[in-house]
C-alpha cells in the first residue's frame, strides 16, 4: 500500500502543550507508515510549501521532549486568509500529492481548516482535513475542554494561590491579578481553584461573561477589604464594563485610546479603584507567562492535547474529513475521557462562553460545579501547609 | 540548664523561601531544647507580644511542609520602627525573658535588628540579636548571594526562556517582561540564564545600574527587531533614564504621577517604544507572582536559606550578637557554600549593586562571569528541545 502523505499546521497563539499533539500525530504516523510533514509557520509556511519532513526524525526521544517544550515547535502565525489563498495551498498539496491536511487551532483556525476543505472540494482535489483542537481560552464548541486551557487555567490557579499567600503575609490593600481571556472567563474562573479555606484569595473574580459597573466592583472590594484588610481580585484583559465598553475607558483617561487600556486591564482597574476607593491597588499581569510556561503543564491537558494528536490521525485513518478531533469526559474520578470527533462547521468561529449554571449569584465568583469541571483539567493545585492560629 | 527563649520575626516582602529559614531556625531549636517565639505579623508582633510558641509545634512534618510555603508563615511587615517603638520591643523581651532576637529580612530589616540591639544595650538588658538574610534583590552586601534570589531569578529566568519560545513561534515585534528589582539588578540579569542558543531571548537586558535613554533603548531594540522580526526585552521596576528619572516619565505622559508610572515601567516603555519605533510593543509584568511562585523554588536557594535559619541558631548558641549570617561559596561545581556571619552594620540599610565587571559592555546585558555566580543559585534552566532546522 502506497504511503499517504499529509501536512500539519499551527494557527494561532501557541500553549503549553501544543507540540504534545504534534509529538501524538506524528507518532500515530510513524507507527502506520505514513508521512506527515509540518508547514513551518503556519499559513505562510502553507501557502510557501515550507514543509519539513517529521515521521523521519525521532528515534533519541525527541518526541518525547519535544512534546514537553512550551511554544510551538513548528511555528504558528496569526495571518488571515487572503483572496486566493485557500488555491495555492491547496495547489502546494496537489503539487506534492499531500492528501491528508491536519491543522491544530481554537475556533479561527477551524474556520481555515473549514475553508481549506471546501476549496479542495470544489477543486476537485481529494484531500482529508482534521482539525486538532488548541486554546488556552477553553472557548472551542462540543469538546469537553480543549488542550493549552488545563496547563494555563493550572498556572494562573497557582499564581492566585501563592500570590495570596504572599499578600496574606504582608498584606497590600487591593491586589489585582490579571489573566488571559478576552470573551470567556474560563481562565478567571479557574483561580477559584486556589481557595482552600474561609477568606483565600482570591476574593472577587471578574468574569467576563457579566458586564459589571466600577461602582459594582468596587462595592464588593471594598466590602472585602473592610473584612479582611486586604482584597485580592481577578479580572481577565476582556473584562467590559455595564454599557460594554472596554472596562475603565471612559473611568480612568477620557481619551485614552482603547486598545491602550485593553492592554493593561489589571492596571487600569487598579488605578481606577484607588481613585474610587482611596485604597491602595496594585495589579500584576503574568500575560504570556501564562501561557507558555513549561514547568506549570498540568499533565492532565497534556495528555489530552497528546491524544487529541493521536486521535486526528486516526480520525484520517477511517477515512474522516471536514472534522475536529473532541474530547468527551467519560468520568470525573478517576478522570477519563474518550475522543470522537464533530463537523468543522460546528466549532468554525463559534465561541463557548462560561455556562450561566457555573457562574455565582452576583455574577463575581464561580459555583462548585464548575469547580468539579476544572479541577481534572488542571491537576491538584493544593493548599501550602500554614501555621496553626497565625493567620488562619 | 535553663532553657534560654528566643522569638524570631520577619521583615519586608516574604519570599518563595523565607519559611525555609524558619524551618531550619526551629529545627535546630528543637534539637538544641531552647525555646523559640514567632512574631506574628512583623513589627506590630514584636509591638504587641503577639508571640506563639514554635518549638513546640511538628512531629506531623510540619515544619518540612512549612519549608515549602511560599509567603511568610509568621506575617510580616514593612512598618517602620517609630519614636519608642525599639524601647517598647526590649520591654516585651524582658517581660516574658526573652533573651534571643532573631529577625528575617534584608538591608532595611537589619538596620531594625541593629536598632533593637543597641536599645537593649543602652537599657541594660541581655539580648543577643541575630538577623537572618532574606531578599529577592540579592542586593544585601557580604553574603554570597540572599536567600530568595535564586527562587525568583529562576521564575523569572524560566518565563524569559518560556515567553521567548512562545514569542520565536509567533513573533510578536516588540516583547517586554518586567522583572523584580528597584535600585539594583540582579534579577533582571538572571534571565540572561534562559538563553541556550544564539538569538533566544531575552535580547536586551536593560539593568538599572545603567542609566539609559529612550533612544540608547530604541536603537538597540530597533537593531534586533530588524535582524530577528522580533525583540524581547527585559527591564526591571526601577529601571532609570539618562537623567536619572523614572524611565519614562517625561516621555510618555507629562504631568503622569510618577508611582504610576513607576508600578507599570514594562507598559510604560512598550507606549515609549511603539511611539519612537512605530513597532508595535507589548509588556508582561508578573509581579508578585515571581517572588511567590512555589512550585518554582530554586533546591539551592531553599538550602541556602535553611542553612541561614540553622546557622543563625548556632550562632546564638555560641554567644553571638550584633551579627547576621551570610553565606560563603567554597566551590562553584559542586556548588558549596559555609556559614559565617557579619556584623550587621556592615549590612544595614547598605545596597550591593550588580559588579561593574559583570555588566557588559554597552550596558545591556551581562558577563560570563555573572553567568557563572547566577547558574548555581537557581538551578538548571535548561533549553527545551527544537526540532532541526526551524527556527533554530
Amino acid at each position: 500500500m502506497a504511503r499517504v502523505k499529509g501536512v500539519v499546521g499551527h494557527g494561532g497563539g501557541p500553549t503549553a502543550v501544543i507540540n504534545a499533539s504534534l509529538a501524538g500525530l506524528v507518532k500515530a504516523h510513524q507507527r502506520s507508515g505514513d508521512t506527515l510533514f509540518g508547514a513551518v509557520g503556519g499559513i505562510a509556511g502553507l501557502l510557501d510549501a515550507r514543509f519539513t519532513e517529521l515521521t523521519s526524525l525521532g528515534g533519541d526521544g525527541l518526541w518525547d521532549e519535544i512534546a514537553q517544550a512550551p511554544g510551538s515547535a513548528l511555528g504558528s502565525s496569526r495571518r488571515p486568509l487572503a483572496e486566493g489563498d485557500c488555491e495555492r495551498i491547496v495547489e502546494q498539496f496537489r503539487r506534492l500529492d499531500v492528501r491528508r491536511f491536519f491543522y491544530t487551532g481554537g475556533n479561527g483556525s477551524m474556520g481555515t481548516a473549514l475553508r481549506i476543505e471546501h476549496c479542495a472540494r470544489e477543486l476537485g482535489y481529494e484531500l482529508q482535513v482534521i482539525g486538532i483542537p488548541k486554546t488556552i481560552d477553553n472557548d472551542l464548541l462540543v469538546t469537553d475542554h480543549s488542550p493549552g486551557y488545563g496547563s494555563t487555567a493550572r498556572f494562573f490557579a497557582c499564581a492566585a494561590r501563592d500570590a495570596g499567600e504572599d499578600n496574606r503575609s504582608l498584606p497590600s490593600p487591593i491586589c489585582i491579578l490579571e489573566v488571559l481571556g478576552r470573551n470567556a472567563g474560563w481562565i478567571a474562573a479557574a483561580t477559584a481553584l486556589a481557595r482552600h479555606a474561609e477568606d483565600d484569595a482570591p476574593h472577587v473574580i471578574l468574569l467576563p461573561e457579566r458586564r459589571l459597573s466600577l461602582e459594582a466592583i468596587a462595592a464588593e472590594v471594598e466590602q472585602v477589604y473592610r473584612r479582611l484588610g486586604r482584597a485580592f481580585v481577578v479580572v481577565c484583559e476582556g473584562q467590559r464594563d455595564e454599557q460594554g465598553l472596554t472596562f475603565g475607558a471612559h473611568v480612568d483617561r477620557p481619551g485614552s485610546p482603547v486598545h491602550e487600556l485593553a492592554s493593561n486591564l489589571g492596571h487600569t482597574l487598579a488605578l481606577a479603584l484607588t481613585a474610587k476607593l482611596g485604597i491602595r491597588a496594585r495589579a500584576e499581569k503574568p500575560g504570556l507567562v501564562g501561557r507558555s510556561c513549561g514547568l506549570f503543564a498540568s499533565l492532565a491537558d497534556r495528555q489530552s492535547a497528546y491524544r487529541c494528536g493521536a486521535g486526528a490521525a486516526r480520525a484520517a485513518a477511517i477515512g474522516e474529513s471536514g472534522v475536529m478531533v473532541a474530547l468527551r469526559r467519560e468520568c470525573d474520578d478517576p478522570y477519563e475521557t474518550s475522543v470522537f470527533t464533530v463537523a468543522l462547521g460546528e466549532v468554525a468561529g463559534r465561541e463557548r462562553l462560561l455556562p450561566e449554571p457555573w457562574i455565582a449569584a452576583g455574577g463575581m465568583d464561580v459555583t462548585r460545579e464548575f469547580l468539579e469541571y476544572a479541577g481534572p483539567l488542571t491537576g491538584p493545585v493544593p493548599a501550602w501547609r500554614r501555621l496553626p492560629g497565625i493567620n488562619e
